[in-house]
C-alpha cells in the first residue's frame, strides 16, 4: 500500500496532540508536517516528551501554518483548529490539491444560516457547504470513500448520534421529546490557559454549562433531521465532570409503539437489538453491551470505541440508551483517523487499534 | 438554651462521621454516646484523627450498639444504619423515650407495600410508618417541630424535591414527564470494602448505574405525590462521578402553560422565580442562584446549602431546574440536625455554619 | 471584646478567598474591605458564591485597591498579593496608621542580600525587614504580640519547620545533610491562567519543580539557622500533586547520637517524644501522631493543624520526620489569622475551629 | 518468527489484566491461557469489557489455576501472584517445561534469609533462587537470553535501580547515604478490595506508608550492592498519591568527589551525562531528559519508558536525580514482556510500542 503523507495544521492542542500520536504510529501514513505558531522551531519530541522515544518525533519540526508549504508537505491535511479559523485553511489546500480533514466545526452544518445562528458570525467559506461530507463513518462511509473535504463531527454528536440514528431510521422510536444529557471530561474544553478550566476549578467539581442552547446543537439536529426524515429538535444539556477524557451521555426517548406489559416490552426490546446488531454488529468501532453491563468512560478512553447499552423503563414507558466514548478519540482525533483509512482505501482499523 | 445529649448508631460511616463532625462543634449539643462494632473500644480521634483536637473527641469511646445503655445516654439517637437495620434499633429506642432521627430509608415510605417493593423485603416496624415525620424542613418544618421519629430524606431526593416541590404546588409545572439525571460523588456509596469503588475503579470513570429503578425512586414519588395532589412516576438516572462529595441534578420539567414567544417566556420566567423567591427566598439553605451563575458542587461542599438555577428553553417548550448539594450535608447529616434544631427549638442554623 | 475592622489586599486569588471565608465567620472582626483590580465593583457573593448565604457577603464589593480609603476601613490589613507587589501597600499602611499582616514573601527574610539572590530583584522595602516578626506563632508568640509588621511564613516552610525546630533548638540533630521533600497540592500556584495548571495537565500527574533552589529555601534556612544557633543549608524539593490542597513533607535528618541497637534506639525515641511533647503538647494546631499513624493531607485539610510524627531507622541511622498541612490554612491564611489573633489579644483559636 | 504461546496466571489483578492488554497485541505470542479463581468460566471480554472488540477476548475464558492444564497450554506462563503463592507454581511449571516470568517478589532476593526477614515467612522454593535471573533487562540482557525462571522486578526498584546503577558502577557516587523518596498511583496496591483504597480515601489524599523498612528494600540494596560491589543499605520512603498510575522517584545521593566551583559542577555534570548517554543512549525504555524537563508520570503512563533527569546541586554538594515510570508497565508487566522478548529472541520492543 503506498504511504500518504499527512499534515496537521495545529498540533499543539489536545485534538491535535491526540493526532501526533495516532499518525505516528499509523502503518500507512508518514507525518510530514505539523503546525504551531507558538511552538514553531521546535521537535515534537521537545514539545510533548511523551512522544520522545518514536523517532520521527525527535526529526519533525513545527512549523508556521503556512498553505503554499503545506501543500507541497502533505497529501492530506487534517484541520485542528478552532471554528471559523479551520476555513481559512481549508479552502487554499483544497484549491492546491490537497484532501483535507477538519476537526472544527465549519463545515459541519449544511446550512449557512444555521452556521450563523449558532456561531455568531458568517460562514467563512459557504460555497464548500455542499462538498462536505459529515465523516461519521457508520453512516456516511460511501461517501468518505470519494470526500475531498470531510467535517469530522464533535464529541458531543457523536455520543449522541451513534445510539439515536439507527433507532430513528427504523422508526422505532418518536423524534420528538428527545432529551440528551452529556458528561464530559476537561479536556473538551482544550488547552487553553483559562481559570474555569484550572485543576482547582475542576477538581472536585461537577456542573452543567451552554444551558440550553450549546454549539453543537446544530449539528446534532441536522443528523438526526436526516434520520428521521423530519425536522429534530431536541433538548442537550452538557456537564463538566473532573476526568481527563471520556464522555458519557445518557438518552431519554420515547418509542413510537406504547407498551404496558411484560410481553410487549420484550417484544420492543427485541426489535431494539436486533435493529442495533444489525447496524452495528460488525463495525469494529461500536460495542454493544450486554447482559448487565452499562458504559462507563473507564472503558474506552484511548480507543476509538463507542459503547452503547439502553434499558426499557415499564414504568414510565421511556427506552434510555447510554453511550461512552473518549472525546479526543472517537470524537475527534481516532473517527478522523477513521474516516482518513476510509478515504485512502486503508483497513479501517489500521493505526486505530 | 438547655444542652441535650445526644448519640449516634453506626458512627463509621461516611454519614456518621459527617454527624460527628456537626454534633462535635454544635453549640447546644453534648455528643454522648457513638457506636460501632468494629471500632468499639477506641476513642472517636483514633478511629478519626482529624478530630483529634477536639477535647471530646479524645475522650469519648465508640461502644457495641446496645439500646438500653444508649436510651440513657442519650435525649436524641442518630441512625446512621442501613435500611432494615435502623427499624431495629427505632423501635425500641422509642420506646424508652428517645427522639429518633433515622438516616436510613426505614421511616421514610409511607407504605409498606411500596418499601417492600423497592427494599424487596417486609417493612420490619409497619406500625411506626405512621409516626415518622419525612425530615425535609423547607416542606415539613411544623411537623417536625413535633415528631419523635424523623425520617431524614436520602441525598438523591433531597437534590430532586427541593426544585420540584413548589413549582408541582403552585401548579406550574406538569406532574408528567419528569426527569431527573443525577450525578452523584463516591461517598454516597458508603464505606464499603467493594471493588467497584476502589480508586483505580473511580478515578477517570463516570457511569451510570441502577437504570432505570434507584430505590430513592419510591421516596421521590411519594412526595412529588404529595406536593402535586396527583400520582407522580418520575425517570432517575444515578450516574457515578469521581469526587469525593456532592450531587448535581439536572431536571427535565414540561410548564403547565404553553410559551412561544418572547413575552409568553418572560412571563412564565417571572412567574417561575416568583414562586422560588417567596417559598425559598429566607430559607437558611437554599441558595436561588442569579444570573449567568448554574450550580456547581464545589461551591456547596462541605455546607448544608443546597444550589438551585433554571432555564426555559424557547425551542424545546422546556424547562431545566438544576441543583447542587453535599450528599453528606444537605443530603444525609445536615439535614438530620437541622431537623433535630427545629425539633428541640434550637436555631435552625445552629451548628451548620 | 472590642471588634477589630479587617481589610484584604488581593481577596480574589486563593489565599485571598481563603482568608475571606476565615474572617466573615471570625467572632471577633469585621470584614470591612476586600479589594481585587478586576472584581472591583461586584460583591462578595457574586465573585464567590459559596459565601453568598452569609449576609455579609451579600453586601460588601470589592473595591480598587488604595491606601488612603483602605487605611480608614481597616484597623488590620492582610495582603494577598505577590511577592514585591505586597511591600508597596505594606509601606503606606504602616505610616497610615494600620497593622499590616503580609502573607507574601517581602518581609519573611531579614537580609535584603538574601532577598535578592533569591527574588532576583532588589528589596523594595529593606528599612521595614529589621521591624517584620516572622508569624510562626509555635516560635515567634511573644514578638507577635507586640508587632505591626506580621511576615506570614510560606506552606512549604511552615511544613518544614515546625518538625525541625524543636528538634534542633533541643539538639537532637545534626544541623547538617538534612533534606526536605515535599509534596504541594495544585493550590499552592495560585489561581493563575496558566497552561501548566490546567486540569488535564495536572490531572494523573505527579513531577518535581523548581529544582535544587526554590525561593522558599531563604526563609526556610533563615529559621533553621536562628533554631541552630549556626548556619543551616538544607536540600529541598517540591512536587505538584493532583490534590486541590495539603502540603506533605517528609524529613530526612541524622540525630546527634548515634544509635546502633534497640536500646540505644529505645532512649533516642524517648527524647524526641519528650521533646515534641515539651514543645507542642499544649499548641492547639500541632497534632503530634501517636502509634502507627502517619499524617494524611486529607485528615488536615480545610483545618488550621499541622500534623507530625516520625520513625526512626536502625538500619540507616536516620530519623524520618513527616508533616502534614493545608497549604491554604495552617500553610498561609489560617496561620495569618492565629498571628491576628494573638496580636489583638483574643482566644487564639477564635475563628480557627 | 514462530509464534508462542503464553499464558497468565491471577490475570484478574491490575498487573494481570495489564499482561492481558500487552499479550493481546503482541505480535509474536497467542495468549493461550487466562486464569483466575473468581473469574473462571468467564470470558476475557466479559471480565474486562475494554477488551470486549478484540475476537480473542471474546473467545478466551478463565479457567481454574492448574499445573497440568497450564502446561500444555502454554510454552511461558506470567506469574500475577502474590509472593508466596508465585512460588507453589513456578516449580511444577518449571518441571513441566514451561519457562515461567514471574512478576511477585518470590525469586527477585537470592538469599532466603534476606527473603524471611522481609517477608516474613520461610521461602517456598529456596533450591529456585539460584536459577532465576532479575529480569530488569538494562542490566540482565544476557542472563535473560539463556533464563528458564525470570523475577520481574518491583515498581519501586525499578524506578530507584535504573537511575542508580550506572552512577554506583561507574564509581560517580558513593554507595552510602543514599536515599529513596518515592510516589505511587494507587494502583500499586493492587485490587483489592481494602477499606484504605476507596476513592473516597485516597482522593484529596497524600500519605507516606511502610515507613522505614518497605518489602522492596530487600530486592533494591541487593542489586544495589552488585552494582557498588559493596553492601549498600538505602532509605526508602513510599507515599501513596490520587493518581491510577506512575511512581515519580527522587534520589538523593553524594558525588564520589567534591565539586565546589562552577568548574568542578561542569566537569561532574559531564560526567553524570556522558555516563547516562553510554548506557542508556541506545535502550528503547530509558528517556534521558535534557535542558529544563523534569520527569512527569503523565508523560509515561501507558508506555513501557522510564524517565531520568538530574541536577547538580552547587549548595548542598548533592545530585538529584528523578525518575518516572508507569508502575503496571516498565514497573511490572512491561518489563516482564520485554524481559519474554529478549528470552524468545523476539525485537525487544515487540508489543510495546
Amino acid at each position: 500500500m503506498k504511504m500518504k503523507k499527512v499534515g496537521i495544521v495545529g498540533a499543539s492542542g489536545y485534538s491535535g496532540e491526540e493526532l501526533v500520536r495516532l499518525l505516528l504510529h499509523h502503518p500507512h501514513v508518514e507525518l510530514s508536517a505539523v503546525t504551531s505558531r507558538q511552538n514553531a522551531g521546535q521537535t515534537l519530541a521537545q514539545v510533548f516528551p511523551k512522544f520522545a522515544n518514536h523517532p520521527r518525533a525527535r526529526e519533525l519540526r513545527f512549523s508556521e501554518p503556512k498553505v503554499e508549504v503545506l501543500s507541497k508537505q502533505a497529501d492530506i491535511v487534517f484541520l485542528a483548529l478552532p471554528h471559523g479559523v479551520a476555513a481559512e485553511y481549508a479552502v487554499p489546500l483544497m484549491q492546491a490539491g490537497c484532501i483535507v480533514i477538519d476537526l472544527s466545526a465549519d463545515f459541519r452544518v449544511k446550512s449557512a444560516e444555521v452556521y450563523k445562528e449558532f456561531y455568531a458570525h458568517d460562514h467563512p467559506a459557504p460555497d464548500l457547504l455542499g462538498k462536505s461530507v459529515y465523516g461519521l463513518p457508520e453512516v456516511y462511509r460511501e461517501q468518505i470513500k470519494k470526500a475531498t473535504l470531510i467535517a469530522s463531527p464533535g464529541c458531543y454528536p457523536t455520543s449522541i448520534l451513534l445510539p439515536l440514528i439507527p433507532l430513528l431510521k427504523a422508526g422505532i422510536i418518536k423524534h420528538t421529546g428527545i432529551i440528551a444529557d452529556s458528561l464530559s471530561g476537561v479536556s473538551g474544553a482544550g488547552r487553553k490557559a483559562e481559570l474555569d478550566y484550572l485543576f482547582v476549578e475542576c477538581n472536585e467539581s461537577v456542573r452543567p454549562y451552554g444551558v440550553p442552547k450549546h454549539r453543537h446543537l446544530s449539528e446534532i439536529e441536522q443528523e438526526l433531521s436526516v434520520a428521521a426524515s423530519a425536522p429534530v429538535t431536541i433538548q442537550f444539556t452538557p456537564h463538566l465532570i473532573p476526568v481527563n477524557r471520556g464522555i458519557l451521555t445518557t438518552l431519554y426517548v420515547a418509542p413510537e409503539k406504547h407498551f404496558s406489559n411484560e410481553t410487549e416490552m420484550k417484544e420492543l426490546g427485541e426489535k431494539i437489538s436486533t435493529c442495533y446488531k444489525q447496524v452495528y454488529g460488525n463495525e469494529p468501532f461500536v460495542r454493544l453491551l450486554e447482559g448487565k453491563a452499562l458504559p462507563d468512560t473507564k472503558n474506552v478512553v484511548g480507543t476509538n470505541v463507542c459503547e452503547i447499552a439502553w434499558r426499557l423503563d415499564a414504568r414510565t414507558g421511556r427506552l434510555i440508551v447510554m453511550s461512552a466514548e473518549d472525546n479526543l478519540v472517537k470524537g475527534a482525533s481516532g473517527q478522523a483517523v477513521q474516516s482518513m483509512n476510509i478515504l485512502c482505501g486503508f483497513p479501517e482499523i489500521a493505526g486505530l487499534v
